[in-house]
């Protein structure tokens, strides 16, 4: 259970990272859309690990096919699944590994949980999983631009362990920044320094952590429901969904928690004839609901656990012992590649409470209160 | 839509704060269970406003009234329907208000999103919304405790503004040590300056916010599942979906995305026949199942938009003006009423993984792997 | 589990026979909408017991209180609750049955699944479970009364054990034909044979089934989901989910298995600009989707469980006996109160399957294939 | 949306009768199974068209393929998708229907709701659709077989047109006598009757209908819900969302409407230690919830709507005009296909109910009333 996200945008992922193939049904995808699968595999690329020298260098290729709900690249509005087939498969590279419990993965309480030891690669738990999260927003940006006239979603590395980019002008940074260095930190000053964390964290066969920034452009007011589903809530279930995620929060965050109500509330201004905040300290929501400002919010990562340095654990057999891994497939850093992770989690939940607020908009009655 | 929270031990939320009632129907309370309902009012008494001179003077009484759902106290197993009237309705309070947008509060986005002015106290973005969800984490916690043995949440204030508690000692408070003190922190130490905090804030007309940690003792593994249901990404809406809250964090959290994998994995132990943690830095969940240790998190509230200062704003016809507040009901700080809320979220949480966990266990096959 | 209906406009069932209440919370009703509660009671009037001699002479006013959702009589977009205290509660009345499971009554499979006998009544199996959908759907009608000009729903008794009436102008049918006689049904020619029938019955301690039959006037096409939400499929949910009823069909329904392909195609014909059909075998619904004919469909009702005669069974304790009724409430024949319940499970589909579509259609794209 | 079926043990079904496949993804199957894909493919074989004179002549060779969730056979509890390649797509059989509203298809409604023409073959209301329902029920059917000893679930053809099967033992019937012929009705005194029929609908480019009868043996007592999600109701819903269905009953259904309360109630009497019902009316479902006794039902099937005969309708640009259709792909009758589709639901049903009662089981408290 719980593979499903999403109430009228609905997706269920499916696949083990070594199984026959990892993928994503959407259900609810709207009628009459074009969809641009180079598009699709544009963000499957970015996800990928092996781009660069900073990340795992898993050579997959991971050709996003379709198996349903297109026709001449039209979405009829029936499922649309998109798969990606595994290919390359080392599974001796952990063979090893079998029966051990690795700290802080997910092998021991998936164990726990059902009966069963996950093959080597983690199974579900394993990144390889989000391929159909990131397919699936793919395609929803694609309709949400359509949409929403300059709808857009822009995520960055905000910061590797330490180092901390200057986001004062987040809003104003694009695509092009991001991608301009495979670090997806889209501030140069600080880059080097980030580079440099995690390419000795790499050398000594350990792993860093940090925080991704993510915004959200041109959002609709109105999107978000008042008590559990706040805009804010799915969001953070959302982003607290992915894998190595530790930390959620929405505008200002936990910094707000430090200030004063009078220095933290957002006075709303008129601009021309529409209702503005003077400030956006609150993020681009309130009461749950989205304002129609730009919507800014942070994801901590945890530096990943896997680590090529001796550690002490269990086997399933209840054995102490202590692991001493060999080298092997191993990202020292997850956020470059969890742009597009945080960025596709966004854009599914924009989506789903885009069409939501439709019904609402088209069914609403004559009356004012 | 969106009023309904859980899989399984689902709740669904009613009630606006100046309407008839509020309430929460249960569905899927399991059969056969003594429900107290002194120790539900008990609950709902620690969540309610006008406990003490750091909260709202609002006197409601508050009192528990079950519709539906138990005999003789027995659970039934259908719908357990709780209500609690609304008595205190001074609509006039905030008559002068009708028809402005008070900044960061819901009325600007609610009237965007239903085309109609909340009435006077806020509608559903009313705190007191959270009635029937922590009269549903009270039945819930007695279920709890009669099928998990030492199962049991507490949460505290851990910081206000900028003075923080020692957690070093979070899992070792008891409820005695929490409630000794309307302030519900149980750092004696720190607890003045915190108090001095709200109580010059409520002179000053303004607000403070800060940050609630909670703990959950004794769950048992194996909660969570590993895709979009993880256990800490429900934790993470749970409690976003608070009022004022900003931010949420699991374990470490934050804190963890500055230290080395090497520094934040949490190596196994065996412990007698038991498989544990040596250290905790995970928070209890990995992989997105519960490994059960002890469960931690914090949740980041705002200070509390109403406050009794000046305020540029705009009203429902568009025009600019300056808010200028009359004394009224306020909290100058939500954080000690909103520790019964986080720990209302987190029982809520446990209860719906732990019966979904019941089904996978109770249907596992035979096989290995 | 199970209380709740619908996927956008979504209730929420409870309340036991003998408790303190019962009633329903509507989740996704659209704002702005004027709902008279008038209207509602008149609707929970015609499903009340004791409308007639021909019906249970349970004297409960079944009085609609609104808790939530509504200011001024209109809609919040908040959850919609409305309840109905118990009043009469004869527990004496059934104090001799408490341990005897009843012959064809929930009260042994209760106990199975719940490991509690159901208080006397019937607990959630008793008709007067039905209340709070009445209510739900008196509110539905007046919103899609607004939002699809025409719309109307009209059910009436069919068919009383073997007196059939005739169904051949069942369209033209107003609710004042089928009103003018507690019998419901419109049928003037075979109205007295079934009166007598039921009457007979009730002297006899017996009871009667039928068959209640219900259409729908002006449903737009293209509501319902081509595979497992068709249309009809829904509508056989919850016309199932009535008590006592043991069969659905929709268009010529079983009639239709007895004609070649040939016999029972629509043939599609102009009618100005308009689409239609020449015939309407299927019922207005064609591949799960509405095609905007006239829906129709039937309802099959078992005799009511409830006799005065003797018979056999076991008891809680595993005895053999044999159960000797005095004579107690007892509806001899529920069909004439199930016309509103029949028409309120129709209405609740539409409702929901309406809502449902127009966020497809706010959201289809451009192209077309 | 709709594509989802099933609450706990729940099935996402996708994919177009011409795309690139159709499959199914089980989201909740408990980990720890063994599952034979080689009895899959036999349900698969079963449902397949041209399996014989009396069927469809497509080519299919329908091989199911699994993507994930299994490892070495054994289910990981993870989603389990299973899929099938489209392999005979001959679109230019169809290429001259391509605007034109076949009548009593799905063409029309289709077109209404989505905006746009289904590609041949018709899109997801294609039989062929029911590939995945019917792959995902022969998994289930393998874990019942584990989980409750003695479980079965037997449909065939009860009767074609109007030439009715012997019922009266259809609880002993195996499905051997069914299989012995491609009719799929065991009774072999009616079955050359029913084959005229249908040989003779072929000749002359017609089709007829009838009604499949399904039993489910060793159902355990306590499934179904008591309100909406009674047992019947989900199985009605389950049946009438299979292509062609326009009816249902369980139990005597429409014959019990004929019937005295005296004359239908199931006395209850002791068989051993065990509470049985000494007649069986009810069809082993009562107040929504099995007693434990065998579970029948009977769903009517129209005939289908492809014919070869001169039909009137019109098409896509709204002209009348007269469909002169060339021999194609034809079922003159659904009946004998069918089967595996009733079977696939009635398994899906008790499935998913199974797994929601093992949680009130095992949340069971330990009060009496």
């Amino acid at each position: 259970m719980g593979n499903t996200f999403g109430q009228v945008f609905r997706i269920t992922s499916f696949g083990e990272s070594h199984g026959g193939a990892v993928g994503v049904v959407i259900d609810g995808c709207p009628p009459g859309h074009r969809i641009d699968l180079d598009r699709v595999q544009g963000w499957l690329d970015r996800r990928r690990p092996g781009q660069s020298h900073l990340a795992s260098p898993r050579a997959e290729l991971d050709r996003v096919e379709c198996l349903s709900g297109l026709v001449n690249g039209i979405t009829l509005g029936t499922p649309l699944t998109l798969i990606v087939r595994n290919q390359d498969m080392k599974q001796d590279h952990y063979s090893d590994l079998q029966d051990v419990y690795r700290p802080s993965h997910a092998d021991f309480t998936t164990d726990v949980k059902y009966g069963l030891k996950a093959p080597s690669g983690g199974g579900r738990a394993s990144a390889r999983e989000t391929i159909g999260r990131v397919a699936a927003a793919a395609v929803a940006e694609q309709v949400l631009a359509q949409l929403i006239p300059g709808f857009s979603v822009l995520g960055f590395v905000d910061r590797v362990k330490d180092v901390q980019a200057d986001v004062s002008k987040a809003s104003t940074y694009t695509r092009t920044d991001v991608e301009a260095h495979p670090l997806r930190c889209p501030d140069e000053k600080q880059r080097p320094a980030m580079e440099k964390l995690i390419v000795e964290a790499q050398k000594a066969g350990d792993s860093v952590g940090g925080t991704i920034f993510c915004g959200i452009h041109h959002c609709p007011a109105g999107l978000g429901e008042p008590v559990f589903d706040k805009l804010e809530a799915d969001l953070a279930k959302a982003m607290l969904s992915l894998p190595a995620s530790k930390g959620f929060e929405v505008g200002m965050g936990f910094a707000s928690t430090y200030l004063y109500g009078s220095e933290h509330n957002d006075a709303f201004v008129k601009e021309g004839e529409k209702i503005r905040t003077a400030t956006n300290r609150s993020g681009g929501i309130q009461g749950g609901i989205s304002n129609g400002e730009y919507i800014y919010l942070r994801v901590g990562f945890k530096p990943v656990a896997t680590i090529f340095k001796d550690q002490q654990t269990v086997d399933r057999q209840g054995r102490e012992l202590t692991m001493k891994p060999k080298a092997g497939r191993h990202d020292p850093c997850v956020l470059p590649r969890a742009v597009p992770m945080v960025e596709a989690m966004a854009v599914l939940c924009v989506m789903d409470h885009f069409l939501r607020q439709l019904a609402i908009d088209a069914a609403r009655g004559p009356h004012k209160i």
